[in-house]
């Protein structure tokens, strides 16, 4: 069962995550244990070199972690990153980025997922990230 | 000696990676090995709870480790990162963040460094990331 | 194509590698971008509290990587670890540990994989970890 | 103040982690948030190559942020791993290897370390790592 709908998620983020306008990034999909973001393609993203600088794809991965983490446990603002581990593969494209999220393990204080992050119409990635969410006591 | 002079490296920045507006991001201070950034507190960098969000302490982190590099080897300015890992050790203030990144290697083909972040005027740290960059050919 | 015989790859561990026998690793099966391993279970392994230790496990999740990039590239004895992240997931239960690794992306100079390791009889990961191996200018 | 005695803490180690025996593991100072371990060489230790296998080194900086754990919160056994990152940065000597590990920060449920290895003799890091432990409720 998911816990948190997409445009609850989406309002979350949109409310409470200033990043999530800065970036355009959207909540696509999101089911129990998993989630689709897509951070739609900026000229305002990219790094020396032109393509698309690695704290945009980090934000996007770390939102789409969040929405893994409250697929599972529903609407708990104060879940928190507390590691992030990326691998930058290949040079994104100058299109949209996917993020595909899903959960390695949900435990009672730490949740760990992993996201991968494709240039939209690619199927080679551009990155992936495993993460460490915090869920406070309840 | 360092590569690449305080004002060159900010102007690099500017030009070419909109996040550091975005995110007003300025560096203070580099030399041989080391580099000092500065992310100017703005409501704009908040997360769900207040504080401020995992990613922009992220971008701030990975400037300050290409100010590493390029504090070793000149503007190289496709030097890019291919491994970034991060631990959120605590709750940030509402204040400025300040991120020391120091030099732990310097290879042909890559360079690793660490950086520390504090809120200005605590000196306990907010997070610790360590991260690797790729060098091009020459 | 897999570039490495599974027979290939447990003889060149056998000979050059000692951990391997320390830690009585098999490698069970090796793909294009695959590799299963087993570590048999033994006290030798274990840590304060009675199950097998964290290093134990990296052990594995190594040697497991080394699989998969060897079965993409051959018998290239130098290819080294550059980065190795780890999450601990569950207590491993007290028997064999069985590492599915797989290829994330082989570039040129690196190879990107991911290890789900799992104790035999039980879907659910003990650890995962991601790895990073540089692969010698051929 | 530190919280456990050198002597306690290697016999913690000789009785309950039997990879400290195998991989030749000393303790050789604790401090408040500090420890400095010694790997004595053999060539049981090595990897393709003929340099020490990461696995090796890895367990050594596991070791050590075990001590700087218990150093900071007394002899606690069953803190335990749950991140372990680490960058492999030059190929170490066929010598003793010390590793010097420091706390970055001590919270009530996780502790968060570094670790630099380094080949007896040489000033060089031979790797570095960082990870968290977490600390059961008491």
């Amino acid at each position: 069962m998911t816990r948190i709908a997409l445009d609850d998620f989406q309002a979350l983020l949109d409310s409470e995550l200033p990043l999530v306008e800065m970036f355009n990034m959207k909540a696509e999909e999101i089911g129990p244990g998993s989630c689709r973001m897509r951070m739609v393609y900026s000229p305002d993203l990219i790094r020396p070199g032109g393509t698309i600088a690695g704290p945009a794809l980090m934000a996007l991965a770390d939102a789409c972690m969040y929405g893994v983490v409250l697929s599972q446990i529903g609407r708990v603002a104060l879940a928190v990153t507390t590691n992030f581990n990326v691998n930058f593969l290949r040079k994104p494209a100058n299109t949209d980025i996917i993020a595909l999220g899903s959960s390695i393990k949900l435990g009672k204080r730490l949740a760990v997922m992993e996201v991968s992050l494709l240039s939209e119409g690619d199927d080679e990635l551009v990155a992936h990230a495993t993460g460490t969410y915090s869920i406070p006591p309840r």
